[in-house]
């Protein structure tokens, strides 16, 4: 590879003059296309008509152990579609419980309920503490930083390696801070690095000690069956590594449908180890008579097993490969020859990481914006929205066409070409 | 009407034994009947096989305003949702936020988000006051007071007078005490005395002072629509007096649709004026993405408009109505010539309300459960479950057939006399 730095100044201007010409034309274009949120397209959402189709007569309502799902009852959700995601986030099914369309909805709550109630071992409510941290890997899921932010937990950002956060640095921290109470972990495909989890950092996370009894790993698993290739990603057990180092406690495990079926009206669970059970349970039933059971009849009737659930993911994939690929090639084609950024290429998952090494971030995301294209905002998956090297920016390539994703990371690569060749300038003045 | 305190002593020892062997009868029969839930019946449910059908075409999920239910956004509902809603709890559709299938859940995040962040013009979170109460009308809904109980929250509990609380003693509590933080409200066939809060009583609660500034109504609107006669519940706009009122940020107001379409199925509301609305769209906005909109759109298409659901539940009108009649029919029959109890005649919603003049609630109940009919746990309504008086029965006559219930009934009446009968021969002793 080549690199911007050994152009002459003479030809970075002559590029930046060229680049500069391309964005307007761009500009003139009028362009609308919104890349700023991990949002499935139409197409893979009507791959799922027959979850519409799964519960359409009022005598088939029942489950296999005869639970009328129309009625009250089951709280903690109709046992098959407790299996089903024990299966996926390999628990027991007895340590499951379903909620309603949002994963985010449960890992708030028990954030909330921490503040106000503490967790299994807390000496007491969170609240009450003088301060409470959590470690959050960055690049990382902007909604887990914001829930965090309401309730004035203080952030720690450690940086992730290509398979998980740097586990030296999470153990130290854990294991000489007691205000730190958690950490947030994306373990597949995590959002929006993609990086999976090496076996190794897993079995690290569930043994290694911690200054706080009532550390948790919240392990939002939400990508775990979202493959792009054939591969599918295959990581231990979590909550087995948890039992097996005697922390049945630190696991809290969430998983939703969201990009299964719908993002709109899907179903979701969390699952718990230990004494954390008993107390989640206890809440769930002050908080809630039962979620929408006869949506988890529909889901559990249309996604029946991992082995269902992965040969339907491949129809997903169909779609989503080729847009990956298209924004891979793109980077390659447009920026390769100048060695200004990097990027991911992730084997499942819905985002691509984009790192700036000479230009600006927010530049970019700016000129795009400028230019009719709505990228990330720059900063989202960094604590209180604060990327301090200004480097990175979220790539969500799963809503829009192919043509109009063509049009954007066009457009991108023009913006980050002069944003980089701006800097490369001021640099050598 | 006589009195059973007319009868002899041998009179009453002669009828208890007759009562007694009546109830060893039925405890013959090896009865298995749930009473003590206020759960909808099959018959009612397959009223809406409409509903499982409103949306299953891929190509037919938009709202009339373009949004596609499958997807994300519209965190706080569709437009037709908040309409639809709106209608019914008479507040505008903008002030309205739509949840998943459960209103208590909306209760619960008010409560713990008042508890870990304070409402508006709260002085502190609730969690850092030195005492927060609440009062509590009596008979009430046990959910409501477990959420409180959850939370350490004082109850404090208010006789209710047939048109709501006893407003002298609510304006008396609230205005000089500081620590009163808000009331629990069912205005309409109020869970479970059967009350509809009167225009003055409605009005009082919009207009009284209140000596903590960040007093709130929990109104729960869950039984508004829930008539068992050709004539509807009429009470003014709560959310109106409270603006008129100049106490905007006074009504927190829910309603779901457990009980006009699925009891496991259906989708919440919770309105909020002024500051609160503001805060709790915040809330929701860091909480989740969306909740289930597909089953939103399911809702509006099948209930449509107000007059559309005051059809549909004349409906559910025409199975409940013979069930609450033959309850209190059986009554007036087996226990109306001593004088012993009376029980509430509602004009809709779910419940009936017994009182014993001389039994034990506790004993009675525990007679029902010995001879296999399952009440609602003596308590039950009252803060912490304790009915100092003992005297109070919730009957939930919706779900059980017709004969099933005149099952019930007799043995409660049996059990009701002999209780009484004990009880009056142990005074007389």
């Amino acid at each position: 590879m080549s690199s911007l730095l050994d152009l002459k100044k003479t030809e970075l201007i002559e590029l930046l003059k060229t680049e500069k010409a391309k964005y307007d034309e761009f500009c003139k274009r009028g362009l609308h296309l919104d890349m700023s949120r991990g949002n499935p397209s139409k197409e893979q959402l009507s791959l799922n008509g027959d979850l519409l189709n799964a519960v359409t007569d009022p005598d088939d309502c029942l489950t296999d152990d005869g639970i009328d799902c129309r009625n009250y009852g089951a709280p903690y959700g109709i046992r098959q579609a407790r299996e089903l995601f024990s299966e996926i986030i390999q628990v027991p099914a007895d340590n499951v419980i379903i909620g309603g369309s949002s994963s985010l909805n449960l890992m708030f709550d028990v954030i909330s309920r921490a503040m106000t109630h503490g967790l299994a071992n807390s000496p007491r409510p969170w609240i009450k503490e003088e301060k409470v941290s959590f470690i959050c890997p960055v690049p990382g899921y902007d909604r887990h930083y914001k829930i965090l932010e309401y309730f004035g937990i203080d952030m720690i950002p450690v940086c992730m390696t290509g398979e998980g956060p740097d586990m030296d640095e999470v153990e130290r921290i854990v294991s000489s801070d007691s205000s730190v109470k958690g950490i947030w972990c994306i373990p597949v495909y995590s959002n929006y690095s993609g990086d999976v989890y090496s076996a190794s950092n897993i079995k690290r996370l569930a043994y290694m000690k911690s200054a706080a009894p009532d550390f948790v790993v919240m392990y939002d698993d939400s990508y775990t069956v979202h493959d792009l290739y054939d591969q599918y990603a295959d990581i231990p057990s979590f909550y087995k590594e948890c039992c097996n180092a005697g922390n049945e406690n630190r696991p809290i495990i969430f998983a939703s449908t969201s990009k299964m079926t719908f993002a709109g009206g899907g179903i979701s669970c969390v699952a718990f180890g230990g004494e954390n059970l008993r107390l989640a349970q206890n809440a769930f039933s002050v908080q809630a008579i039962t979620h929408d059971k006869v949506n988890q009849l529909r889901h559990v009737r249309v996604l029946k097993d991992l082995q269902t659930i992965h040969k339907r993911m491949h129809g997903f994939a169909d779609i989503l490969r080729p847009k990956f690929e298209l924004v891979e090639s793109k980077f390659g084609e447009m920026l390769g020859n100048y060695d200004i950024a990097d990027w991911s290429r992730p084997l499942g998952g819905y985002f691509i990481c984009f790192r700036l090494k000479y230009g600006s971030a927010r530049k970019v995301i700016s000129l795009c914006n400028l230019a009719g294209v709505k990228l990330t905002p720059a900063g989202a998956g960094f604590p209180y929205g604060i990327d301090e090297s200004d480097s990175y920016i979220r790539i969500a390539p799963t809503y829009p066409s192919l043509d109009e994703l063509e049009t954007a990371v066009t457009l991108l690569c023009i913006c980050t070409l002069i944003s980089s060749l701006e800097n490369v300038i001021a640099m050598e003045a």
